[in-house]
């Protein structure tokens, strides 16, 4: 029935948004499509992301789809049809190959926490979309997959995002096999944080998320920058970075509200609280 | 009595192997030994794995040993009969562990998937040989340990295999303490995959070997290749090289037959399939 | 009434030391200041690990605390009172960054393993501390959290440790959320090693060190030093980097005595033994 419903009503937008206390849901709504990355979809993600960045009432970004299948990676059938262009595709898969990569760095360039919630199917690019998510929820319906080497297409740029979240022996076996793991294993393996009951999901992701949109903006985006940051630095160039962020930090004026407040035994009020 | 066997065996050959279904089992055959890795054997599983390299039936390399040692690192013998040497043994040691490196990163940029498979007890660089395969699958009479600290011979070169698999605190205590850790523990630490009942082992393993087998070679070498190289790089330059890869790799016959036989429901024939 | 006694008893050294059987116990006895890393408590401990360094009878560290916080981090009142100063506390904040960093990095460049015994709230800083050592063990009513967030101020010096010890999701999830994890979810992340029963933690606390302490110092200097190293090298690098450190171990003395000991079935003598 929802599935026949979706096919008919094509005119919706690709995006469902809604904004509640701090917290942005973006709901992929192209489930007959399974929420394909195609260069649409794509464009309407890095839009409303820009968008959320720019808005102060946005503090967090929840990032889910509808249907049973929470993303499917890349449209084929629109790479397929790039090779009939005179290069056989080339600058079609170029364009697309950077839009992708693009959009996942724009999620972890992004100022605000984005918390991927995964409740069916995420393979390939979708797979790579959680990885590059700060967080990730999931119910115990949803799995995670890199099935390209099934179709002699290697989860190459997935993988970058994926190795960088599990322990390589995982990564591979997810490459090399194509198979599916279930939430249960993504969850070991690091890919995930949290299982949460279906029947409770709405709740304890909007109050997981209110949790960070608590915080102050600033220090987030501060921190959630230098995190990335120091990652890729050898450990003293870290150490330099992030003794220079925490001064910065501490000279600010949400960590001087902070501190005061917390020594005072009360709440604090951020700038753009 | 299978040992009696097997050193009364001294003619067999070093390696046993064995292709079936594009699967090449390499098995390390000098359990009286426990299979270190003197010069001899390491010599003979470079020539092996360069063989396997070129060898267009071989698809995927199994790793394995007969005895109840799966490899016992150096030869302690050959090292200490070194020490003889007018340089004390400098010049040979340093050949040895330029070859033993050099093994291991053959393995690591070997164009087929490498996955080991442990029986027994694997230590110092017997354990690097675990960690540096793409894959590794193992029993519950595996064992894994870097001991060499108890000798007063740090675990150095099996320690670049090993951190580059488990969390740094999992892989000091192993090198601080030389303790072993069983399977079970391996797995949690992310040096293995999977657990396999020893009276499955030799059916589940072929089983799992075929399946990557039954990818296109050309698109796991393609993958595997851009894995290791991607994992170095920081994120953005990793994202231009996984993209670049990506590219190519849809230009290639094997994408394009992937993706055809995938959108007509069909298998896909692969160049060398 | 123990904490009623702490207070009054401020006279008694900022750290308690133990040496026995080659284990030195630094122990942090600042309860009533939940043991925070003052400029005095920084100075205090790192003046103890440089004379550790260099005391041949001490060959492994164990870094504890009196009372239920193993360590709370800065001393925000500390850092509160610096805000009076000219330029609002700027030299001060970046000398007090500056000699923490340098504390966890002498940690990690100490040539004796040094190991957390964590009993009690390991927050901020105080987390960091249990990362930044070679190994942690803890009691089950130990937990972990970098809280940062929650008064405005990032823990961005606390996550370069975190975050090489934990997946990127783990860490962000205790950095964004500012929630605790227990001891058992804290082992899981590989932020620590063991968890330990509280009736039997000295015992078996001894027990771990002195199985350490039992090795040949000058092997465990030249292994942890290498083990930092190599972690932050391209594979290649690292491999020759570690062979190298492995050639000149077996030149030396304890590697010539530790495999004799072995191949003659005996206990080796070390040089400091």
């Amino acid at each position: 029935m929802a599935e026949t419903a979706a096919i008919h009503d094509m005119n919706k937008p690709m995006l469902g948004t809604l904004l509640h206390q701090g917290v942005l849901r973006i709901v992929m709504q192209r489930p007959e499509r399974m929420n394909s990355l195609s260069s649409e979809m794509m464009a309407a993600l890095s839009a409303e992301l820009t968008q959320a960045a720019e808005n102060p009432e946005v503090r967090v970004i929840l990032l889910g789809a509808e249907g049973k299948v929470f993303c499917a990676g890349h449209d084929l059938k629109e790479l397929t049809a790039a090779r009939a262009e005179a290069d056989r595709g080339r600058a079609t898969y170029t364009r697309i190959m950077r839009q992708c990569s693009d959009l996942m760095q724009q999620i972890v360039r992004h100022p605000k926490p984005v918390i991927a919630v995964v409740t069916g199917v995420a393979t390939a690019a979708g797979c790579q979309l959680v990885a590059s998510c700060d967080l990730a929820l999931a119910t115990d319906t949803a799995t995670f997959c890199t099935p390209g080497v099934n179709i002699g297409l290697f989860c190459s740029t997935p993988m970058v995002a994926l190795s960088r979240n599990v322990a390589p022996k995982h990564a591979m076996e997810m490459l090399l096999t194509g198979e599916s793991i279930d939430a249960s294993t993504a969850k070991e393996f690091g890919l995930i944080n949290r299982i949460i009951p279906r029947d409770y999901l709405d709740q304890v992701v909007q109050k997981y998320a209110e949790t960070i949109a608590s915080k102050s903006s600033q220090t987030l985006k501060v921190g959630k920058e230098a995190f990335y940051r120091q990652l890729e630095m050898p450990l003293s160039d870290a150490y330099d970075h992030a003794a220079n962020v925490m001064v910065e930090n501490m000279l600010a004026r949400d960590a001087e509200e902070g501190i005061n407040a917390f020594l005072q035994k009360r709440k604090p009020e951020w700038t753009d609280g």
